[in-house]
């Protein structure tokens, strides 16, 4: 699985102050945190107003590129601030996101198809979230129609099919599973990603559902996850999922995290 | 999840020696605890020579009835061990286990039959675990010809897949989680159990792989399952994928699990 570390997002209240301080030795300490717990991209969100999002954006690239080598996933929403970043990252970039919303396919999908970049595609549209598989489907036929048309392979795409909240509704697992084994069925060559912390939202002791999540998603076909990389519990039901469903020839991967100290409990 | 509590077991050292020693507080702490860990079933096994073996098996019987209500799982592979326990079970038992071996079916299938048992059927026959799905579901299949025969119906089946050890062949899991979602298919009405210290054996944080294991093979169709029933993380990683998997109308067993306690570290 490729993970993608989520932890310098500006909607996090110590990130939020120490991009508002500019702390650069708080955020590449981040940055190379999550590198060494395995992240193969960084999630680079500056969560800040639009006419500051450009700026923040832009130092935020740069510190981060100083320390680490992995490639950079630039976290906005924003087409403006996306375009002014994107001048500045050195390895081609993942964009996080679009979706079937319009002003998300108008401001965004042209900056993925001029430069080359990785995308994530929210499963939503204009009205929403839609409730069903199969309103689901239609969302990420209609993207992928706009995708392809722009020149996007389907190789460069990470679908996240989204979670919503098992405590008001206990299908939400169901849901976001079923829709996964579709797409990688319906859309071989496309990655399939998701974010976990959605899904316990209301519910107690969180961390559980979240790796019992990932455990299930990664059945359904989810190669790629938006997690904390430093989240030891986490990895190590990743590595065991791995492990158990084939994905880990003569075991290599799950006895070289033993060895490294990554599986058992501190 | 039906919990089948696998500790009255005479091949573990501390049982084995409370057997020796007719020590019965040792057995009834063991079964009450158990029952209080959420066992819906208790397992008993003597583990000891053929010539003991029904004398011991009625010890344990009678000793674990004087304190817990549930039904028992009488484990042997010893028809007269079993004819002469059978006697003094109050509640119909499950047995454990018959197979496609030929004198497991000669010698317990007709004591299932003529005391309308439950049994746990090991997908196995005289030549071993077959390696493949299909030669799985062979065996399964030539097993519930004989079951339905003896006038058994499917309903008082659970099939017990088997899982191999993942530490030799990586495709263990998969061929046990396949096998699962086939026998959900065509035996409906039947009953999926599994052991789960198979699959770790040999490798290290053997309760991580364990306990993922068990999420993924409820996930394929397992309903029961013979485990400790007081390891926390396993049942709390089992209520979790339960809630995962839409089977916890309203996130009531998870939040009564919470509530009591069982979810967090201790």
């Amino acid at each position: 699985m490729e993970i993608i570390g989520e932890k310098i997002n500006g909607t996090r209240t110590q990130v939020k102050q120490a991009i508002a301080e500019r702390n650069a030795e708080f955020i590449q300490n981040l940055a190379r945190k999550q590198v060494e717990g395995g992240a193969h991209w960084l999630d680079i969100n500056a969560g800040t107003v639009p006419e500051r999002e450009p700026d923040d954006l832009v130092w935020l690239v740069n510190l981060v590129q100083d320390v680490v080598e992995v490639p950079l996933c630039l976290d906005s929403a924003n087409p403006n601030a996306l375009r002014v970043a994107i001048k500045h990252v050195r390895k081609t970039p993942m964009i996080n996101s679009i979706s079937g919303e319009t002003n998300r396919l108008n401001g965004i999908l042209p900056i993925v198809a001029e430069f080359g970049c990785e995308v994530i595609v929210l499963c939503m549209d204009d009205k929403g979230v839609p409730a069903s598989v199969d309103a689901r489907l239609d969302v990420i036929h209609q993207v992928f129609m706009e995708t392809r048309r722009a020149g996007v392979p389907d190789e460069r795409i990470y679908v996240d099919p989204l979670v919503l909240t098992i405590a008001t509704n206990t299908e939400a697992g169901r849901i976001t599973f079923d829709t996964m084994r579709a797409i990688r069925t319906q859309f071989p060559q496309a990655h399939i990603s998701c974010g976990l912390s959605n899904v316990s939202f209301g519910l107690p002791v969180r961390a559980l559902i979240n790796r019992t999540f990932l455990v299930l998603a990664l059945n359904a076909g989810m190669d790629t996850a938006i997690i904390d990389p430093n989240d030891r519990e986490l990895q190590a039901a990743m590595r065991a999922a791995d492990l158990l469903l084939g994905r880990d020839k003569h075991c290599l991967n799950y006895t070289r995290a033993y060895r490294a100290g990554l599986l058992e409990k501190k």
